[in-house]
Formats: structure tokens, C-alpha cells, sequence
């Protein structure tokens, strides 16, 4: 399976409490368990080259995208958002993660806003699955904690879900729909919500399986391309 | 009601084939039977004007837009196909018909490519009523014939709408999802497929009805805004 | 509007701890509410009068059901459950509530076995708003919230409801999908999950309105009748 | 994979015209084909069998019931229906075929009356894909025809399907969703509606390999058991 993460890297570089937490960048760590996980290749940009080397020639290899971004979704420009989409919309699976939800590919996919409700400070969180069969959810326990997130609210402003995978509960009051996964084209989405940069979400074993599942399932199962070229047919009664 | 009608009226102008179906444009036969079914002011733009002169301050003021265009999609400018989504995403009910799924702002909302089949030939179509209960059903009979139309074939790349309404059969021995609801933020969204330049179908009373459903239906009943500010928040609980 | 409630009226005839929040039956507070907000008859029945007295004729003329039950699901015949469910399917609409997510009439129409996970003892909820701009959730606020209810916890055993339109979020650490909407036929049906008969939940002017909102919803805005007879048909191209 | 095929086996016995096409049963047919697609044991009932030999052991070990019902629905008992769908609703995976949308058991699992139109006569189908990244659809081409096969019209009585996979045209002039996948509990059904027991629809190779799709589909994929036991829980948080 061909991978890419993009991952914007610009929190690890600029702010303490992020490069404690990742030193080697978000990218490390989500490189690190994928490759233990499943027999991979990974490709990895940030916001310094996502915009010149992330290619077409690239996402025409690519099986599925990892996409975290938070500061800098401005300066991925429209066109590297619009090639993205495109070829999700003719096979290549998505991860959104966290703060991606704001990014532009992932606007460009929703056809919303993706905008939420969130808090300065950090608070506990428990996910719960909800769809049990769903294969995104499968060895995940009925819920798990997570000692520190920040808190994403509702309302989420998205497209209904074709599937609400995961519901966050927060110790501030708050909840969330945590894991939803959509179709666009032939491309399967999943956004998963924790993933603050401060806080060692990524290193925690559940939310790594959880990735994982999704990695496999946003996999394409058939040859990538558009849903409908387009073109003229003729027709089949005289 | 305020309604905003944007046809493109570009072939109505260049094609006597169309010119002789609809003389004074496709707007002015929509015009004139939204006049006669329901209580409203309608404005119109077409493409000489639409990038100018339909502005916030119109769409702000705008409840339902009716949106036709064909050969002239790529001369709407970005920036007004995102007005148009962004004012959708607000509450601004949204109408797309026919070759409207390739508009920019209906791209944008759906995050697809909106390819679909089609035949240069037109046929004889039968619309079958799907879902009974839905408001855009109201008083349409279980199926209604147009003696002519283009063929437009599946598979249709959208996203899977949030109601299937009706199904075009064609004479071609086609199929297509010919009456598809979506929401999209606060907006409602109707495509409705019906509606090739050189057949009188926006004549036919039955579709008339059809699209009067449709604007009653995408008609915000709740004030305009976003869903969320995207503001952060203070915790419920302390 | 013609209103049905069936309330089982069991708990409060046995149980001081209900009697004192109910002394003349949850039902008593729900029409009283109904009445204030609602032009409607209201006929009620309780577990001792249902099997014999909520015949056809009076589904019939019935627009609207409410139904509470708990601990006596299995003395309602399994005839009178499949009355209710045919009159939902015909246009009847309905609403369950709180335990009502087991009563015979809510399993026919969900086809599952609608268990959910509880607690013995009250926690706070607070109930969270997700599709703003569901009929239901009209002037209701982004949350609001419940100071004792019995908690009721995910995995919930239904199929994807049409519209999610609340999560309750409790102190206990669980979520739930507390305002599930779903269509039946020609008949639409809320689930609400607030409602234990030791909490005076149904005095809650939030819940009242959101009751309120949802009988006006699930009202028939169209004939009553069977989505299709199922007879044979003529074709319509010889 | 262990696999059940419910054919009613009354019209082969009793109609010279079905004995024709389907001289050993329409379940040998069926038979015959899973045997050379998937690695299977399969056990076969028929309803002079049905009610006392599918028993719960029998419907403990089956990962996929395939049904087949027409003239006899009703002597299918309800115990016999209700075990099945509980069976689906734990997770066994269930594929109702043509006539099987009046049985009992898929009655249950949908909550609506299944009703739809039909014809005497027969007429053409071209059987479209419409989700064409379904599992069901793969490798199935864009459209295929059916030169005769018993007309079924729209409205089809059923809930929204969790993915309309496939629509159906017919020479009449009728449409209708002849491909549905819905999901249940943990069980997942596919309803396909071509199989008119007087024409060799089960012996052309795209329907084969549309059901043969359906029971990799439909086969449950984790442990199976109810989504949700429903007892009682302690709180996460005290």
C-alpha cells in the first residue's frame, strides 16, 4: 500500500509544548505505527514542499492520504486542495485528522463549512463506538479515555455522515461526533477528531488501531478513476 | 419570498432551436409560473451580469436561488460560485436543474465531479415518484411522461443524497436519480434533472409543480447564519 | 389535530417514588402541555384498556401517538403492536419515548432489538442539539440540560436513523443518540430519550417544546394510506 | 462459510411452466453456482421443512441465509420468521431475492409492509449499477439485461437502504431499486429483486455473480451477538 501523510509541522517547530510531545513531528509518530501495522510505503510532506512536490505524478501511486494541518490550511494552496479531492474523488482514500477538518481539501470534499466549537484548555475525553460493525471500528472496545483532549463541539457542521462511527464524550459537558466516514466518488473519507498537538494522542495505542482500521478500509478495493467520464453514450433501445 | 433565478441565456441567444421553445429566455417561463404559484420577488441574473451584479447584498436578502447553466459554467467565476455555496451553507435554499449539475457552486457543494451519461439525441421520459411523503412530492402523481428529453444515465457522481425523490426512465433504455435532496449547512438543496434547452419542459405543468414544491421546500424556515461561529467556548462543566 | 396517548400507568400506581413526580400519571402532564401548545383531541390509554379500547377505528382518526412504557411491554398484545405499527406505515405518526425504545410497537418498526445499555442509578444529562435545523429542533437551544435522568448508553441497537437530530452527554461518562428520527411507510416516527418515571423530566419546559415540535413533525401532512396497494399493474409502454 | 437457502419449492412442484426453467428447484440452481464460487457447505429447506428443521442450532452456525419465498409466505410461522431475523440481527447475514420482499422475516427486519407494483406479463430489464464502489457491484458491468423478468414498480414500500446499489428499467415503462443493502442489529441483508420463477434468471452468469457478491458482502465479518445486551452498566466516571 502506497501512503502519504501530510502533516503540516509547523506547531513542532514553533512551540515548545508541541515539540515536546513530537519531536520528530506528528508525521514521525502516525509513520512510525502505520509501517508497524501494515506492509506500506510511505511518502511524508508539510507545509513547506505539500504545495510543489506533492504531485499529481504522486497521488496517482497513492493508495491513501493522512492529512493533519491546523495553523497554516491557507497556505496549502487551492490548487494542491483541488488535486487532492480530485483523486479522492476517483479512488485514493483520506484521513482527516483533528484541526483538518478546517483544511481545504477537506472543505472541498464537504461542500460546508466544517466549522465547531472548541476550548482553550484541555479536559478528558472517553470515545464510544457506536457503529460496532463498522469496519473502521473492529477490535476497538466499547470505549476508551483519553487523559487530555481539547474539546471539539457540536454542532459540526458537515454533510450527515454515510456513517457515525464514534461519539467523544468530554468531562467539560460537551460532545462530539467523533469518527464519521463518508464516500465521495470512489473515495472513502474518514475524519478522526482527537489528535490535539500538545497532547500524545497519536501515541496511544486505541487511537493507533483505530487509524489503522481506517487506513485499511479508505484503502481502494477497485482500480482507481472517475465514477462517470462523462462522455456521450448511445443508447441501448433503438 | 425573495427568489433569485439564474439562467445562463446563452443558448436562447445563439440557437434558433432554443430561441424558438424559449423567446424571451428559460427565466421568463420561470419566472412566470413561480409568479403564479406563490408570493415573491424574483430577480434575475444571467452570464453577462451574474459575476457583477449578483452580490452578498442580493444573496443576503435571497431565500431560494433557481440555478440553470450549460455551455458557459467555466465563465462564472470562482469567487461567485462561492458566494453562491457560501450563502447556501447560510440557509439559502438552492434549486439546480439539468445541466446545473455541472455549475461550479453545485460542484462545490456536492464535492464531487457531477459526471453523469448522456445522449445528443433526446427520448421519451417517465418520472417516477420514489419517496411519497416528501415535500417535493406533494400532489405529483405516481409517475408523469415527457415526450421529450435528454437522456441523462448513471451512474451519477454525487454523493448519495439525503432523499431519492424520483427516477427518470428513458425510452433509451436508461435510468437516472432525477429528483435528489441534500442539505448542506443550513441550506436545502433540490436537483432536478428535467430541463434540456430545445424541449418545452419547463412548460409542462407537472414540472412546474414539481419545481414550486422545490422552492417551498429549500425556502429557509429558520433565520440565516452559520451553523457554527467556530468561536471557542467556555466548558459547562468546571 | 387527533392525538393518542398511551401512557402504561403502571409505575405510578405502584411506585410512591413515581406517584409523588406523577400522582395523576405521566400521561396527565403530557396532555396538559399538549393541549397548551397544540389545537387537539387527546384520547389516552393506559396498559389496562390499550389491547381492548385502541381499536382501528380509533387509529384511524388518529393523527398523532405517544407512547411511554416499561415494565409491562409484554402485556400489550402482540396484535395491538401490529396495529400500531400498520398505522405508522400508513401515516400515523409517532413518537416514542424513554423506555418506550422496547414497547412491541418501536421493535416492529425498527426491525432490531432496541437495547441500549442503563444505569440504576440518576445522573445530570445534558442534551446537545446536532441538526439545527430539523423541524424538531426548532427554538430549541444549542444544549440544555437535565439535572437527574436515568443514563442510557451507546451501543444503541437501531438501524442509522433519516436524521440524528440530539446527543445527551452524562455525568456518568456516557453518550446516547437521544433524538433519533426515522420514516415508516408513509409514517414518521421521534424517538426521545429523556423520561424516567422517578424524575419530573416531563415537567421540563425544553422537553415539552421539543415534544411539542416533534408531534407537529410526525403529524400527517398528506392522506393516510399504504405507500402502495401492492395490486397489479398495467404497463405503461405497450 | 456456512450457508442456508430457503426455497419455498411450491411452484416447481405444482407449475409446469416453473418446473421448466427450475426442474430440481430454484435452491439447486442457487446451489449449484455458490458451490463454484465460494467454499461452502450449504444446507437447504424448503416450507414443507422450514418451520421444524431450521432451528435455532441450525441458525447458530450459519454466516448466510439466501430466501426465496412466493405463494407461501403466510405458512411460514411467525416463531420460524422471528428466529431469523433475530439470527440477522446478531449478526447472520441474509439475502432476499425476488418475491422474498413480501416474507415474513424481511417484513421484520424492515418494519414496513414491503409492498411494490407488478405486472403479469413479462417484460425486458436492464439492470443499471448506480454505487458502483459497492462490494455487491464489483466486477459487475455498468448495465445488463434480462430479456425477460417479471416487472416490480416503484414505490417500493421500504425504508431509505443504508446503499441503493442497483436500479432496474423495464420495456413497461417502470423503474424500481432492484439492488438494496440495509443493515440490521449486526447483521447486513441485501434485497435483490430480479428471479421470476418462470424465467432462467438464476442461471444468467451476472446475476450469479451479483448474489455471489452479496454473500462475501453479507458474511458476517466479526463474532457474532446482539449489538448491545442490555443490561445494566456501572458509570465510567463516579
Amino acid at each position: 500500500m502506497n501512503i502519504v501523510i501530510y502533516n503540516e509541522y509547523r506547531h513542532e517547530r514553533t512551540e515548545p509544548a508541541c515539540a515536546e510531545v513530537y519531536p520528530n513531528g506528528i508525521h514521525a509518530v502516525l509513520a512510525d505505527f502505520l509501517k508497524k501495522g501494515i506492509d506500506c510505503n510511505i511518502k511524508t510532506f508539510c507545509i513547506d514542499d505539500v504545495n510543489e512536490k506533492m504531485t499529481d505524478e504522486v497521488l496517482n501511486d497513492t493508495d491513501v492520504i493522512l492529512w493533519w494541518g491546523h495553523m497554516a490550511h491557507n497556505e496549502v494552496t487551492d490548487e494542491t486542495a483541488k488535486r487532492v479531492a480530485d483523486h479522492v474523488n476517483k479512488g485514493m482514500g483520506a484521513i482527516f485528522l483533528h484541526s483538518g477538518h478546517h483544511s481545504k481539501p477537506f472543505r472541498l470534499l464537504m461542500g460546508t463549512a466544517p466549522n465547531l466549537s472548541w476550548t482553550h484548555n484541555g479536559f478528558k475525553e472517553i470515545i464510544w463506538t457506536i457503529d460496532t460493525t463498522h469496519p473502521v471500528a473492529q477490535g476497538i472496545p466499547p470505549y476508551f479515555e483519553l487523559p487530555m483532549e481539547e474539546v471539539y463541539g457540536e454542532p459540526f457542521d458537515i454533510p450527515a455522515p454515510d456513517a457515525l462511527v464514534f461519539i467523544g464524550w468530554y468531562s467539560s459537558g460537551h460532545v462530539f461526533r467523533s469518527g464519521c466516514a463518508f464516500k465521495r466518488g470512489r473515495g472513502k473519507i474518514f475524519y478522526f477528531q482527537p489528535g490535539h498537538e500538545t497532547y500524545p494522542t497519536y501515541k496511544n495505542e486505541t487511537v493507533q488501531k483505530v487509524i489503522l482500521n481506517a487506513v485499511n478500509w479508505v484503502n481502494p478495493a477497485i482500480e482507481k478513476g472517475q465514477v462517470n467520464s462523462g462522455i456521450d453514450v448511445e443508447p441501448i433501445i433503438k
